[in-house]
C-alpha cells in the first residue's frame, strides 16, 4: 500500500490541496479572454512577491534552468564577460551554461558552505576599470549547501566599485520562501521556478527583468526564440502567449499567489524561518553541523554534514527504502558528505517533526551516535518557544 | 494559508490518494452493467476482509449508525429482548437505538475502559433458560475508550450457555484495521463503516449477515425499507441497487479493498499494531496512562487519561487552534478525562511521530508535566526495534 | 480508451468540476468548528432553494429513499392513514414504503403520464370527514414518466376540503431544477436528493420540515434512530451531527448551492425549461410523443414513447454499447414502452444536442422511422430562438 | 454557473479523466528510483507511437516551440542552410525561429491550403549540388490550414535528389492522432507536444532523434543548454533528468500512452479519421469549403472558409460568448477568412455532434446561409455508416 509521507527534498515541495486542484483544471481556449484572467494575476502577484513596483515578469513553460537561459540570452552576446561566484552546485551549473553559450566567465571561487564574498566581487569589479564585465551572477540560495547569500551586499559591492554591470540573481530556492527585494537590491534579472516557494509542480520558469535589463534586450546577440522575452512581452500586452502556455500550472500559480498573500508574505517568511531554525536546533541536538557557515544558513534547505568515513547518501537511501520518506542527497563537492533536508513550501511544524523523527531513526539504524528524540525535542522546544514569543509580541 | 496536517481522530481517517481519486469518478449510469463491475468486487472484497466464506454483504449509502439499524430491523421484532454490553459511548448509543426501536434491552454494564465481560454474558444467557434473548450485541472496538474486546470469548460464552441467540458485532472501528473473524467467531451480523479501516470518506454502512441472520429476516417485525436487506439482495442479484447507490464511494471502496489486499490484510493489521504500540510506549514515556485496561488496548485508537483537575478537552482545542492538528475529545463518561489519538487507516510511522510530537507540545503548553521528545523517542525506539525484528524474522 | 460522454439519465446528473473538487476534500475533524462552516451554509442554502423562510432542513448520509423514510417515520405512527397518489414508479415505491412501515395507504390512482388529479384528492379528503388521513403524499416530478404535477393545486384541494392533513412532497427530481415553493404551497415535508438538481454524487437525503411537521415529531410512533430529526436538530444547534456526516458531499453541496445562487435560481429554472423544451421539439421532430400528457411535461426528464411492438429498452442498450452514451430505461408499467432522456443538473444546450444527435442515430440504427438531424434541428431552432428572445427581453 | 462544454480548438485538447488524475500526483523525489518508473515507460511509449525501433526520445518541460528549438540547436551551426516549406502559420514560425538563430533559410513557398510540394523540394535539393543544405524542415500537419502533408513523398524527394540533408518534421498536431512513421520515412528529428494527440495539458516538448541526427550533435555550433540533448541522454541513462522534470505531466504521459495502446494506435487513427470525415461532410452540408485542398485534409483540424466579406473570427467570438464553446480563429494569411474546428485527442462522435450543432447555430445567428441540422445530419450519417461498415468488416 502506497501511504504518502510528506517529502523533505529541497523542491519540488509538498503542494497545498488548493494549488493542486487549481492546476487540475479542464482545458480552456488559451487564445480567449479566459486566459487573461489567469495571466494578469500571475504577473502582478509574482511582481509583489519580488517586492518590485515595475519589474517585467515573464513566465515560461520550463524550469529554473530555463530561467537562467532566459536571463543570459536576452541580455548578452557571445564573448561577453560575466562575473560569477561559485560556491555550490547550482552556481557551478549556471557558470557551465554561460560557458556553453560562449560567454567569458570570470569566476570568483568561494568555499562550498560559504556565502558570496562581496568583497571579492567588489575587488574584481574595481579591477575591471574598462567595464568589460556585463553582468554579475549571484545565487541567492545555494540549494546544494543550504547557504543564503547577502544580495544587498553584492549590490553594495557593485555600487562601491561604481560598476555598470547588470545583477542577475538565481532565486529559485529562495523566492516566495525568503525575503527577496528586487527593487531595493536593484536586481536586474531574477530567476525562480514553480516547484519551490510557489508550491507548484515543476514546469514553470519565472523571471523578472528590470528596466535596465529590458534595455539590453535589443542588443543581445545570443540567439533565442523560445525564451525570447520580446515575443512574451508582445503577447502579454494582448493577454496571450507567443505559443501554448502551461495553462494549468499558471492557474495553480494564480491560486498559490493568492494563498501566499492571504497568509501574508512576511508571515510566510517567518514560518520558513521558524521551521528552519527548529531544524538547525535539531541538528545541534544530534551533535552534528551544517555545511553552511553560521550567518548564511538558509531557511529553505539544510545540508547536514555527516562524520568522516560515513556515506551520507545512505541516509537518503535508507529513509526512502525503510520509511518511505524522501530527503536530498549531497551534490558535487559535498556528495556523500552531507544529506539535505528541504523545509520550504507547504509545510507545517508538525510535518517537520515527522521528518526530523525519521531522520533520527535512520541515523540510529546506520550506527551514527544520535540519540532518538534529541533533535525532535530541540525543534519542539523552539517551535513552542517561538509560538509563545509571537503571542506575547502580538498582545 | 491552509496547510494540511494529517488528522489523528479515530475516524474519518486519512485517505490514500488513490482512494480519493477513485471516489472522484465522473457520473456513470448505475443501472448499466458498468455498475456491476464496481459492486461485485466490493461485496467480494468486504467478505474477504471479514474472513468469511459466505457472509452476505450489504452496503448502504449511510454510516455505521445506519449499519446498526440494518442489523436490528432486519432480524428483530418490537419487544424482542437483546443482551447488550455497555462499556463506552458507542455501545451506549447502540443500546439507545434498541430502546427507541422498542426492543427490550438487557444491559450488562462494564467499566469504561474494560472489555466485554464474557463471563457476565455467559451468566446472563445461562439465566435465560427460556431463550428469550434473541441477540447479543457486542462492540468489538469501543472507539470512546480505546478498548478492543475478545469476540471469540463472547462466542465461547454463548456456546457455553448453549444459547441460540444471534451475535451482532459492531466492528466500525476495528474491521479492516484489526483482525476480525466472521466465520471463526460465528458472527451473525457485523457492522462497519467506510471512514475507518476502509480509508474512505464517510457515507457507507457496510454489513455482513450470516445464514442464521438471513433466516431471521422474514420473521423480523421491525419496519424498514431503506435498510431492508431483502431489497438489496434482490437488486444485487441483478448487479444493481434498489435505489441510487453512492457510486463514487463504492468505486473508492473497490480501490481501497485492492490496496488492502496488495499490502496484505495481515500486514495491514501488523502495521496498525506497530503504530499503536508506539503510541502506547509514548504514553508511558509521558508518564500517563490509557483509559483502556491492559490486555484490551485497541490498535486503532488510544484514549489517554489526563491528571485529575485537568480538562482533557483543552488538548484537543489547543492542538487544533495552535498547531492545526486534530485529536479526539473524550465522550460521555470520560468527557474531559481523556483525549483520544486515532491511529487507523492510511497512516505511517512517520505521520504518527508528527502526531505524538504535537501532542507533547500541546501538553507542555498546557502545563502538564511532560518532557518534550519523551513520547516521540519511545515510539521511535519501538518503530526501529520492530523494524529490525521484522527483518530478522523475514530473513 | 474510455472517452467520457455526458450522461442523459434522469440522475445522477453530470457534475460541475467545482462541485466534484469540493467533494474531493481531505479529511477534517467533523467535531471541530470547521464542520459548522460547511453545515450552516448548506442548511441556509437549501432553505433558499426551497423558497422557504423557516423550514427546518435536515440532511442525511442517505438517498431520496431515505428522505421518504425520514418524512414518514418522524411524523406518523403505525396504522396512520395517508392519502397517496400513484401515477408512476416512484410514487408507487413511496406507497410501498408506507405499507411496509405499517401505514394505511389510501391510494388515488392516476394514469402513468398524467399529473396528480387535484380534484380526486379534494374528493377523497372531503369524504374523510373524520380527518383520519394524517398526510397527503405527492410526487412533484415523476421521474418514471416525466410528469410534473401542480403542487399548488394539491394545496388548494386540501384547503378546499378544509382538511388538516400534512402535505409531503417528493421533490427528488424537481428541487433545484424546477420552481419549488415550500412556503407558498405550505408544504410540510419536502424530500430531495443530492444527485439531481444539486449536481452532486448520490449519497445525501435532503429534507425540509414545516413547523406543523415538526409539531408532529414527538407524537410519531414509528421507530427511527438513524433518520430521527430530533437528534439532527439537537446536533445542528451545536454545529455538529449525531453521527459521522458525509463531510465531502456536504462540502460539495455548499459549493453547488453557491453555484446555483451565482447563476440565479430563476435562471437555473429557465435553463432547465429551455433545454427541456428543445428536447420536446426534437421529439416532435422525430414524429414521436411523450409519455407525459401536455401541460404536465417535466423540465428535468422526458419519457419518449416508442412505436408499438418496439422494445424501447433497446435504445438504451445500443446507445451505451455503440455510442458510449447513457439514457434511462422505462420502469414499471412503461418498461419497454418508453426510453428516458434526463436533462437536469449541470447541462448546456450544446451537451443536449449531442444527446439528441446520438438518440437519433440509435433510433435509425434500430429501424425506427426517424430522420437524422430532424430532432437536433428542431432543438437548435428553439435554443437559438429563445436566445434571441431573451436578449430582446433583457434589452 | 460555469458549465463545461468540450473544446474544439486544435489543441490543447479535451483530456481523459485518467490522464488528468495521473498528472495530479503528489510530489515525489525525482532523484529517486520512483522517477525511472515514470520516465522509461514514457520514452518507450513515445517511440512506439512514432513507429520507430530505435529513435532516441527526449522530453522537455517546454512546448512544441521548444521542440523545434531542440531540433535546430542540437544539430546545426550558425550560418547553416536549411530548406523549409512555408504553407501556413506554423511552418512560417519555424522559419522565423531559424532566422533568429542565424540559420540561412531557403524557403519553398506553397499556398496556404496546399500540402508540401515534394517536387519543389526535390528540385531545390537537386539544384544544391554542393550539398549546402543541412536539413529539410517539413510540417506534417499545418494546424493553421488543416493541411496534412505527405512526409513519405518528402523523403522520396530527398532520396531522388540523392541529397544527404537531415529531415526534420513538425508533428505537433499529428503525432498520436494520425499515422506517423519515423523509421519508414527515415525522419531525423520529429517534434511533438503534450497537448494534442497525447491528450495532456500543455507543458512538454516531445522529440525523437535518429542515429544520423544524434551524430550531428557534437558538431552543432548553436548554443544550447536547457535544450541540450546530451545532458538529457546522460541523465536518462541513470533514470534521471539534468534538471527538475515536469513529473506530473510525465506521469500523465505514461497513462496517456497506456490508453493509446489499450485502444490501439490504428484504432486511434481510425477514430480521428472517422470524426474528421464527419466534420468534412458537415462542412459540405453547410455548402462551405475547407481551406485545405482535397487530398491533404487533416484528420485533426479543419479550417472552414467563410464567404467573402464575412469575418470568420465572429464565429469564434459568438460561439464563446453565447454558447460557451471554443473554436479556433484563423491565423496569419487566413485570419478572418477561416474558423477552425479542432477534432483531435480525447473525443467521441457524440461530442463532435455538439460542436457541429453549435457551429450551425452560430452561423445562423450571424446570418450565414446555413440550414440548422444540415451539417449534423451529414456527420451522423457518416458516423452511422462507418459504424455499420466496421461491424461488417469485423464480422
Amino acid at each position: 500500500m502506497s501511504l504518502q509521507n510528506p517529502v523533505f527534498i529541497p523542491g519540488p515541495t509538498n503542494m497545498p490541496e488548493a494549488v493542486r486542484l487549481a492546476c487540475h483544471m479542464p482545458t480552456i481556449d488559451h487564445r480567449s479572454p479566459l486566459f487573461a484572467e489567469i495571466l494578469h494575476p500571475c504577473l502582478d502577484g509574482v511582481r509583489r512577491v519580488l517586492k518590485s513596483a515595475a519589474a517585467e515578469i515573464f513566465i515560461f513553460p520550463s524550469t529554473g534552468t530555463g530561467g537562467w537561459e532566459t536571463a543570459l540570452t536576452n541580455t548578452l552576446s557571445p564573448g561577453d564577460r560575466v562575473l560569477a561566484v561559485r560556491n555550490g552546485m547550482f552556481s557551478h551549473r549556471w557558470i557551465d551554461m554561460c560557458q556553453r553559450h560562449g560567454l567569458d566567465v570570470q569566476i570568483v571561487e568561494a568555499p562550498w558552505g560559504a556565502g558570496i564574498p562581496a568583497a571579492a566581487v567588489e575587488d574584481a569589479l574595481r579591477a575591471d576599470s574598462g567595464h568589460v564585465v556585463s553582468a554579475v551572477l549571484a545565487t541567492h540560495n545555494e540549494t546544494a549547501t543550504g547557504v543564503v547569500s547577502d544580495i544587498a551586499a553584492v549590490r553594495r559591492a557593485i555600487d562601491a566599485a561604481d560598476h555598470p554591470a547588470l545583477l542577475f540573481v538565481d532565486g529559485v530556492s529562495s523566492i516566495a520562501s525568503m525575503d527577496f527585494r528586487f527593487d531595493d537590491w536593484r536586481v536586474d534579472v531574477a530567476v525562480a521556478g514553480s516547484q519551490k516557494g510557489f508550491m507548484l509542480p515543476p514546469g514553470l520558469a519565472i523571471t523578472g527583468f528590470s528596466a535596465r535589463a529590458m534595455a539590453a534586450v535589443e542588443g543581445a546577440g545570443l540567439p533565442r526564440t523560445f525564451f525570447d522575452i520580446r515575443d512574451m512581452a508582445a503577447a502579454y500586452s494582448k493577454g496571450a502567449y507567443p505559443y501554448t502556455p502551461a495553462v494549468g500550472l499558471m492557474n495553480g500559480l494564480k491560486t498559490a499567489l493568492a494563498m501566499l498573500e492571504a497568509e501574508g508574505l512576511d508571515a510566510v517568511f517567518a514560518r520558513h524561518h521558524r521551521i528552519a531554525e527548529g531544524v538547525r536546533r535539531a541538528v545541534d541536538g544530534w551533535g552534528m553541523t551544517l555545511c553552511a557557515e553560521p550567518g548564511v544558513r538558509s531557511d529553505t534547505v539544510s545540508a547536514v554534514r555527516t562524520p568522516p568515513g560515513f556515506d551520507a547518501t545512505d541516509i537518503v537511501t535508507v529513509a526512502a527504502r525503510d520509511y518511505g520518506m524522501a530527503f536530498g542527497v549531497g551534490l558535487g563537492d559535498v556528495a556523500g558528505k552531507v544529506f539535505r533536508i528541504g523545509h520550504l513550501g507547504s509545510l507545517t511544524d508538525a510535518m517537520m517533526l515527522s521528518g526530523l523523527g525519521v531522520a533520527e531513526m535512520v541515523m540510529v539504524d546506520l550506527g551514527l551516535p544520535v540519540r532518538l528524540g534529541s533533535g525532535v525535542a530541540a525543534a519542539q522546544a523552539y517551535y513552542r518557544h517561538d509560538k509563545a514569543e509571537r503571542k506575547a509580541a502580538a498582545a
